[in-house]
């Protein structure tokens, strides 16, 4: 792609450095910039700077927050000893969305993967120990993907966590709510079999 | 979507008012940038940010330019009385990509909709009818694409232009190099038939 302008050929390669962006729709984006209002990108701009700058962590949860104890660590209607190891804040929004969990958050930041160069010490591994070491939780949910880097990581934490005595569950898999077998892939199918669970269980859920 | 910071709620709604970038994407996007170097963020800020307030376009063809005068316009090797009426940057971009063109360009900056409220007033027409009168142009080539919106926009200004002794043609409509007859559709494969064009044309292009 060649530009005229060497302002706009900026404008673009910045943008098309987010992930799933190409050029083409940078060029799109940036060209619908220019047609709004001055204030438009004024805003955008002015956002994204003050967010990267002045974004907070929890103390606790190392969630996304604007105050150091988050919302939900600070809710004293909160179940403390529960506490669910996520991967980010998309997962936190997705299970608060359910209405269904009354326990604490744990954000990892990120999960294991070897081939992108993250270990243990890039996540927030050690504080989730030592709340455990200090007595503060009494049941564990992993909740990650499940995929290779998920279980890796649910499994490292598993075995750091060995000395301590609590409670570790992980999050059901099996058919969704709806989805008809025939469809359901083998691994899911054949798991939500060995895992079956009282039918009583599936009487009282939402 | 309920945010834990109103930080993130804030960059996630303006990046969510860009064009085909949904509350999801513009979250992911943002929750990208967190994880990027701060500088990252800094540039895009910035780029977007200049790009907006010191966007200049050429007062010969109304492209984007960061001089007066834009590299085409103020190339002496391109034919002079050779304009081709395109809406946008993005359409002088493909046509130059080709390297089969050696005029000028006249960027009209969008198509007359009455839906969207764009009339002939907030295009470059009466730019265009200037250097037309000024007999700076000798042929004008309509390069609108074939929607409703650009037949109306030719149309008025084949209309305006009438009273000048000037050459208009547009460009060629017809089935795609390469594509098989029994796929096109009627009306583009209609207009090829009736719009033949000798064969020893066929001979000398690319």
């Amino acid at each position: 792609m060649e530009f005229s302008s060497r302002l706009l050929e900026n404008a673009v390669y910045e943008m098309s450095q987010l992930p799933g962006i190409g050029k083409r729709t940078a060029l799109r984006l940036v060209l619908h910039l220019l047609k709004q209002p001055e204030e438009q990108s004024q805003r955008l701009s002015d956002t994204l700077l003050r967010l990267r700058k002045d974004i907070k962590t929890c103390t606790n949860c190392h969630n996304i927050s604007d105050q150091p104890l988050c919302a939900i660590c600070s809710n004293p209607k909160r179940e403390e000893g529960l506490v669910c190891v996520v991967e980010d804040i998309r997962d936190v929004m997705a299970i608060e969305n359910t209405g269904q969990y009354r326990g604490l958050y744990h954000v990892l930041g990120g999960k294991i993967s070897p081939i992108q160069g993250i270990g243990p010490q890039h996540l927030t591994i050690s504080s989730l120990v030592e709340k455990v070491a200090n007595g503060a939780v009494q049941e564990l949910i992993f909740a990650l993907g499940s995929t290779m880097e998920g279980d890796t990581t649910n499994f490292y934490i598993y075995k750091q966590l060995e000395a301590f005595d609590i409670k570790t569950s992980t999050i059901a898999r099996g058919i969704s709510v709806g989805d008809e077998l025939e469809y359901a892939d083998e691994v899911t199918l054949g798991r939500s079999i060995v895992n079956r669970v009282p039918f009583e269980n599936s009487l009282r859920s939402t």
